[in-house]
């Protein structure tokens, strides 16, 4: 009996962009507490801005980390998308139940979605068919206070794994950095356009050589009030759903026009 | 009189993941010999895998190469996306008219185009709203024939000069690894849901560790004859236009009547 109710307790997959030590990921293991079986995979250093990378020409290692109470976790030298791929083969022998990424120290708003390692791994679960959700704090201190994105976050897991919607589920949850009790609540919401404005800082090192620092100025260039941008600034939890089918459909029906005849 | 024809020559940006020295990118700049002013900004390291990637701890280096006879061109120790965004505020100081990745050795159909540096580059030029081509050869060898792909690529760029269609304008065109003269043509397309079934090959180190190498078999679920895989496998050049807007409408919809009551 004891074990037909192990069997029937739900996977839940916990990885992230910032690293298997920041804050952010141990909000999210004791937000979810008691909903599943908790398996940590994550990368072993920071991983921002490292998009939808896999790591192809060298080999990853894989360390077993006992730094969360009760949790089995690992400790991996690749990027967040391999961090997925790894747990799936090597560590759980299947598909989790859920994949949950976060909580990122640091919005992921708008076109941050195509950077963002922590969304990139959520959205590799989905290819996988595994639902998967990934959060964002916007709050970039490492004091930042997760009460508001550990109680949606279980609200949230708690629906999706009580009923998926669909097996390619992979959701962009933005949470504001204001007290929770300011919170309005959820938003569903599409993508704005809104992007960074580049200027690279230049310097020069000892020998006289330039060398470049990304920096840039965020504009959002959409004023839809059915956006991310619109719901994170008027106290809103932005909750995108994200597709990993990038055709665009609209420029295919022109081009079809232009080069099929 | 000189001047103002010099004035009207589009610029057009080209870089790849594969690396500046890669033949890839040289075929890619002969193709369009005489079309406008090429400028090169490419990885000076293979960056393949590296998605949408950009470097944010670290800071970029950027050396000018003579290695393209009348070509200005610049290695980059960033990845692709870096690339571009540096192209753009450092080397031309304005967006090019037209930015072309490529040509990747290897494909990048179906799912591939989110973990392709050579896709990643040309969607962030058209987040920039440069519109973009990205161009890989289905065949690895170094040794491998670019006839095709040059033909090709140059009828693209030329129609995508004359007429842009849209600014975000984001083409993955894949050329199969066969003679030109088996070649049917050019067929937009919509990406196939294909993708790899991973299995990571373990191995262990002279100390007794294990490492991990990805490996992983594609597999096509997609059975439409709309899709970039069928093209392919009928000997048809596949025109993807590709978007950055990741927003599931479908599921947006679904996910409303969810969590809004």
């Amino acid at each position: 009996m004891a074990k037909a109710k192990k069997k029937a307790q739900p996977v839940i997959l916990i990885t992230n962009d910032d690293g298997i030590s920041s804050p952010g990921i141990r909000a999210l293991i004791e937000a979810v507490k008691g909903l599943g079986k908790v398996v940590v995979v994550a990368p072993d250093k920071p991983q921002s801005g490292m998009g939808h990378a896999i790591t192809i020409g060298q080999p990853l290692r894989l360390h077993p980390m006992h730094i969360f109470e009760g949790v089995e976790a690992y400790q991996c030298s690749g990027t967040p998308v391999d961090c997925v791929k790894l747990a799936v083969d090597k560590v759980l022998h299947r598909k989790p139940d859920i994949c949950l990424s976060g909580v990122n120290h640091g919005p992921n708003h708008s076109i941050n979605v195509i950077y963002s390692g922590t969304m990139s791994a959520a959205l590799e679960a989905a290819i996988e068919s595994i639902p998967s959700i990934g959060f964002s704090l916007m709050d970039y201190s490492i004091e930042a206070d997760f009460t508001a994105a550990q109680k949606y976050a279980r609200i949230l897991v708690e629906q999706i794994l009580n009923k998926p919607l669909d097996k390619h589920l992979c959701l962009n949850v933005n949470i504001p950095g204001i007290p929770e009790s300011l919170i309005k609540g959820m938003k569903v919401c599409r993508q704005a356009y809104a992007k960074y404005e580049e200027e690279f800082a230049e310097r020069k090192d000892p020998r006289g050589h330039n060398y470049y620092w990304l920096t840039g100025e965020f504009v959002n260039f959409d004023k839809g009030k059915d956006t991310d941008v619109w719901a994170l600034k008027n106290n809103y939890i932005s909750v995108v759903p994200v597709q990993f089918d990038l055709t665009h459909y609209t420029l295919k029906a022109k081009l079809e026009k232009v080069l099929h005849n």
